[in-house]
């Protein structure tokens, strides 16, 4: 929230958007740094596209989500749009390079022109993380690294490890148990949206939504229940496949045999404890065609109640009310944030760009939602106050006092200066004559976890002395040790070496 | 440049924007990284602005150069505009949360509708990396400290060390000088700005300016060049202090003793040997209020000689006869690229916010432009084709042929899994049956330093062959060596161990 500044002015950030700092910004960067970590160490390259493209390039990718598209004004000269997503612009960059093939990431800002609300972690300014796949590779291979990269992610987050679920499906077994099941060719995409809203709305109500509004016959409606209701491991795939009416489908004959091979290759990497062969899994998007996944944790998608359901929709209405465009929607806590990350195959998306289609496969990490679930449980258990808030090794002081104190402020320099010199990140108080009380205060609001604290009789010695911050009383080295000055980069760095650079350790 | 997409559309990036991709990325990645890591020595903490603000937010504070401003379309909801800079969002930051003190580095982009010239990296997108501090603390101390990060900075990166000097001078000094001089007080802005032209153009061009352009008097023009002229160490200082009239300026008077100071406190850092006190550095933003300075290399800003100047003017009234907002201007490679840093203090600009001044000074690393110069330096040394595209050091291949061979491919990928565990950057080929051709060459283009090589036999044996990548022919090594299979992580960790990660070695 911002406030009134001089005159008129509103000192704020624009809705739905928001300045990061703090340790905010440290817990974001750490979590940037562990997925990119990670997509590194599968031979990832990174690549970095404009933040607006040309409004064309954007125009037909989305559907009804188009609208919530940020146009640029018309100044003169091209007509341009904030990026939506960074899956389009990395398919324009594919088709405009003739990529043969690339493992890319892309971590960067997106931008939706949707309802904000921020204790979701929804937001019209938001991070995506992607790493994607383009190229013509043996089956399944691509697949099996990018859900290979999803769980080395959440097992090196902080707090993820063993909390998290992979979601998995294949847009060619749903295709063909709707055909099987009856579903005119035509209602197959509408049908499948239904479908999707199974992790948030009971059968009840998403039977009613295909049946009522979607005009589907309620014994076609009941035998999609009857596959949809499959979940497990691999023993889905292997249960689908032993039935005639299935295999006898050619989509879904050929998803089934995707999928046990995938299987087979998720059992090498030690993936499948973390999937979940899910037949009621969907997902929104048109351009997928191949496997679809998505990864759930606890409370990221609440199975709701049909009592839940008719209430949510009641504060729906009473919302629709409100004509302001910018006005936030409750934050019902009741309501989850949906997915941590999402993706899935789509082979034709490049093809609409270039008319030459490159296989394509990717994951996109929302790593804004992977921050509130984190910090809520860092903040559970009290690691959140354990973030420092900047990565200061060592704050040096002066001790003295009195009218015959020089502050040293020199000397605080010269050693400042021979440590930074030595790549050591130091701190001292910008104060000609400062409070020892006060260098001590600094850095202990800093977290900083060594003192160097210069005397004069020392000095004249030779002698300087280092303290670790936050000794217990009786700590044999509460009150420093002191060591010769020109061995005290050395004395730093054997103190510093194998301390972990990251704030908060992982799970 | 683009080509034709799909029917009518056109395949390519807004005007004055790009992709990034390849080892473009993986350098000026590095770039990000070597000032990044100067920053956190430090003591700096990032900040994460929004891309867009209120357009009222940056209203008002770029003088002329606000047409350049891109604004969002108006689509219901708030006014908002693109970032032109990161100092002014840093300054709302400030004002809006009421900061005391803090020491923020922001890396971003930032966009200006200039006209774009691609080979000089001035792009109507662009990257900055600005470090700023702001608090209330004792005289020329963060001023120093700024200082010593740009040395730090431009001494660590690849190809700069010695190969840059910073300008400095201070607004008062200036002010103080045009005062003596007799420049009315209303003309001191705009005469300053002619003074800056001074890397550029010859003292006889800016005299006409002076003169003929904005009416300054001959003999008040003439004394000013007197002035304009001294350039050197701290010895520019003790001759101005020197000179009675200059220092019976109140003006001039502390901005000498402030650079005095400062000299003193660089003296110490050691950032005296790069830095040169120069009276013809003005800068054009008015936000200024103590020292200013920027940062110039070899080539990247040329003096001219007035017939250059004169061809630059003739080509230039040439080029405003095109009315295509979007054309490119001609890529004149004898116009310099202008300043790779530039900074200053700005007491009053946060007050412009909150009506409640906090005393600022920062840096703006203009890193496009640095990426340009690094990228030509490294050119010349063909060091550039030495950058990895990826960080994999590791690719795992199969050995082997004929009807037999298998491929193992499940041996490979468990392979890679067991390094991915060990959190080592692996690849293997996505093919069931690769030739080892094909696997030495996706190691080579990837310049992949280690290969493990299955081999049927070794495998049964419990082996298994490491090998170095690019050995001479006659290397005893160059085969490769066998080592226990269940020691692998080990052998390749050991050998790992001390590799420098960064792409290009720092200078």
């Amino acid at each position: 929230m911002g406030k009134e500044g001089k005159g008129n002015f509103q000192l704020k950030t624009p809705k739905g958007t928001r300045d990061w700092s703090g340790t905010d910004v440290v817990l974001r960067e750490q979590i940037f740094t562990t997925i990119s970590n990670v997509f590194k160490r599968h031979g990832g390259v990174t690549i970095d596209t404009p933040v607006f493209e040309l409004k064309d390039t954007l125009t037909g990718k989305y559907g009804e989500d188009s609208k919530l598209i940020y146009d640029l004004a018309d100044q003169g000269g091209e007509i341009c749009s904030l990026r939506y997503d960074l899956t389009v612009p990395f398919a324009r960059f594919c088709a405009q390079n003739a990529v043969q093939n690339i493992k890319r990431y892309h971590i960067a800002k997106v931008y939706r022109r949707d309802q904000p609300a921020m204790t979701k972690g929804r937001m019209r300014e938001f991070y995506q993380c992607d790493f994607d796949i383009a190229g013509q590779f043996d089956p399944m291979l691509p697949d099996a690294e990018i859900l290979r990269i999803v769980k080395e992610v959440f097992e090196e987050l902080p707090e993820w490890k063993g909390k998290f679920t992979i979601k998995i499906n294949h847009r060619k077994i749903l295709d063909g148990i709707f055909q099987i099941c009856g579903v005119p060719e035509d209602k197959i995409r509408t049908i499948s949206s239904a479908v999707d809203k199974l992790d948030k709305s009971p059968w009840e109500e998403v039977r009613r939504e295909m049946v009522e509004d979607k005009g589907l016959a309620p014994e076609v409606a009941d035998k999609i229940w009857t596959y949809a209701q499959l979940k497990g491991g691999k023993d889905v795939v292997e249960k689908l496949q032993a039935m005639p009416e299935v295999v006898a489908n050619e989509s879904a004959k050929q998803g089934l045999e995707n999928m046990a091979l995938l299987c087979d290759y998720l059992e090498i990497f030690e993936v499948m404890p973390a999937l979940s062969v899910d037949m009621s899994l969907a997902r929104g998007l048109d351009y997928y065609t191949g496997v679809i996944y998505e990864v759930v944790t606890e409370g990221s998608a609440p199975s709701a109640s049909a009592k839940d359901v008719a209430k949510k929709e009641e504060k729906q209405k009473k919302q629709k009310k409100s004509t302001d465009p910018d006005e936030d929607r409750s934050n019902d806590p009741t309501i989850g944030v949906g997915s941590v990350a999402a993706g899935g195959r789509y082979d034709e998306l490049v093809g609409m760009f270039s008319g030459k289609p490159i296989p394509c496969v990717g994951i996109s990490f929302g790593v804004d939602r992977i921050f509130s679930i984190t910090k809520a449980r860092l903040d559970k258990n009290r690691e959140a106050t354990a973030l420092r808030p900047t990565e200061v090794d060592v704050f040096i002081m002066a001790f003295g006092g009195g009218k015959d104190f020089t502050g040293m402020l020199p000397e605080r320099m010269a050693v400042a200066k021979e440590l930074w010199d030595a790549g050591i990140k130091a701190e001292y108080l910008w104060k000609a004559k400062p409070k020892l009380q006060n260098q001590f205060k600094a850095a202990e609001n800093g977290k900083v976890p060594w003192a160097i604290i210069l005397g004069d009789d020392e000095l004249k010695a030779g002698k300087i002395k280092i303290k670790e911050m936050g000794l217990p009383d009786g700590h044999p080295e509460k009150d420093g040790v002191v060591v010769e000055k020109n061995r005290l980069v050395e004395e730093i760095q054997s103190r510093l070496a194998g301390k972990a650079s990251l704030p908060v350790r992982s799970a």
